[in-house]
């Protein structure tokens, strides 16, 4: 048992798209105790696909919720890296995002304020932005091909030693925001939708969220199937069947099954949403 | 050089067919520290194949004897989720293993407890279960798909704050356990066994436990080869090779190469072992 | 925010060739965390292919100098366990490096003492070796096939708990040590070099270390393609490049694409070095 009596360490999460078996994830979490022996670092994912930073924005958008507040996120998809891009930390009332401003980031922001396509926006009031580039709270030597090693890693660092992201650098007034993860419904009730994830598992995660559900029962078109839904729980479908997932998407999933597998359907495939009757 | 001189963090491992490509895991892991911020987390494996009870069973019974006592084993290998299954808490005189009744949990039994065939049975005397039922230990939201995060994280997370497991819901007087992982030796001193499990190096390890192991060599039929044993280490093998793993059990390797793919041999293949002579 | 009063925690890295889907990583740690509860203890890779000393000996090198002094780096890659391999513990100015004595701890020492074949030699004066012989500071019962959970791990364990290398077993005079990962330049200013990694991206790493690159452009024959260099970052290419990579190797590279793919190119593969004009 724990004693308790001290205060908590601080907690940074990762996510990038290094893997596991080459040593970058590693060099950074080397950097990150030489500053913070007492930091708590825990992988959120690094098995995002090379440069997929939509699927960054949406494993870190279901997973940092989770997580106390004031947690550093670090968020390390970066084809850029080198470039003119920004290097961020962005503090909302629950966190501190950390990571290039390409986009990746958008996971810390509310689908409110997200715009209808990937531009640079103003933030919300209760959001603020700052340009990482004081030398003081990098490492020495700055590469030019591992900010996340460089620039990241010693500020999420800082961070959680109480020093404030305004210290890292000058405050930024636009960021770049990707859309909101969300299918619109239609004049007519139903919605034109995509496949954002496959997990492990082959369900089929859409971008339909829960709150925008129509009452009572639909089918979704996916693939050349139509698959009836809402179900409440995997077990009670007896083959393919779609449920609220446990990140408020809507889900398309088999018993025991692969869903995608069985729909032969990859990300970015087009669902149709339609209400019964 | 660590003082050690206050108590020593509560450790909570995981073992789940989640994968580390998804969030699920992260978000477990934060629902842990959100409770207890000092808990130290360890991932026993998340690789475990989807929905394959026996195989987290094998993975987490060969892994939780190395961890000190009052470990909380974590094991959501959970088809079954929001189905009437039960959520437990077993308590034995090592550790508490927490997860769903579904046989996961078998990991935590001796041998011989175990039953001949998958079935609920009585806990012998020194083992205490518990449902997980009491809200208050749960997250205040808690889904319909992903029990692991809404009620298995917080119940190890309270459970390492020294909350008794008592305290978690009613006693339960049966639960489902699988069989032990044994070969039964045949009157002719044989050994009708089968592959439990194949490494990532491709050794091949079977059901036959080093104490039934007969005095002497023998020959293990496999595929279509005799692999003859026991050897005592990899190294002085010069080809196929049976020898006692560190495990336990019987298991087929060959130096620098990979005796699966040698043997075109799969999980649950059948083995058969003769005494020589 | 950390209180950062008390001594920080003992760092311990960890790199072998088990994978991440079995449980043997976690009955190191499980190991570990019986001595020293309060290590600290970090993955660098798990992922080395079996039995690969130099992929280990590089994913190490690479990984360590980003680590605190003082570290215990423990790397299992360990083909020959059980035979008469020495299990050794190295100390050196930065770190202390725990494994079998096959090679693998090259890591630790300064390219300039390396041999030009894998042999024994001295060691340099402020290097100490050790054999880890002491059964004080093993698991009471030691397997023949598993030293790094019933040797290795425990003698890590016990160095982060301020026993002294030299406790562990006597002094070893001699080491094996692989060369070290260099191209030489030929007297016509060429490089015979040749592939030794490629990373999740598909960068495809030489064996050219920045400090010996020729002033000015070159290029690199590369499977059937003439690639152009250096470039500073991935950003500024519009095709193959080469740049120094973040570990100080020439590596081929491509925006947005995987460089090892395109070439057809694999581990071991021969890259000749022309300077331009």
């Amino acid at each position: 048992m724990s004693s308790g009596t001290s205060e908590p360490p601080s907690i940074i999460t990762l996510t990038t798209d290094f893997g596991l078996s080459d040593s970058y994830v590693a060099q950074i979490k080397g950097v990150i105790l030489g500053i913070n022996p007492w930091a708590r670092i825990v992988d959120i994912s690094h098995g995002i696909l090379p440069q997929q930073i939509l699927q960054a924005t949406f494993i870190t958008q279901t997973a940092w919720p989770c997580f106390p507040p004031r947690t550093v996120h670090l968020a390390v998809v970066d084809p850029g890296v080198g470039s003119e891009r920004r290097l961020i930390a962005l503090q909302t009332p629950e966190a501190i995002f950390v990571g290039p401003d390409n986009g990746v980031l958008s996971a810390a922001l509310p689908d409110g304020v997200r715009p209808n396509e990937p531009r640079r926006i103003a933030l919300p009031g209760d959001v603020k932005a700052f340009e990482i580039s004081n030398r003081r709270y990098m490492r020495e030597e700055v590469s030019k091909t591992f900010h996340g090693r460089d620039v990241f890693a010693p500020a999420a660092a800082y961070l959680t030693l109480g020093v404030g992201p305004e210290e890292l650098g000058a405050p930024v007034q636009e960021v770049m925001v990707l859309p909101p993860i969300q299918s619109v419904k239609q004049p007519d009730g139903t919605f034109d939708a995509k496949v954002i994830h496959i997990d492990r598992f082959g369900n089929v995660i859409s971008d339909i969220r829960s709150a925008d559900l129509p009452a009572g029962r639909f089918s979704v078109r996916a693939g050349d199937r139509n698959v009836p839904g809402p179900f409440a729980t995997y077990a009670e479908m007896d083959g393919l069947g779609a449920l609220v997932g446990s990140s408020g998407y809507l889900e398309i999933a088999v018993p025991n099954g692969n869903a995608a597998r069985l729909l032969h359907i990859q990300i970015g495939a087009p669902l149709r949403l339609q209400p019964n009757g």
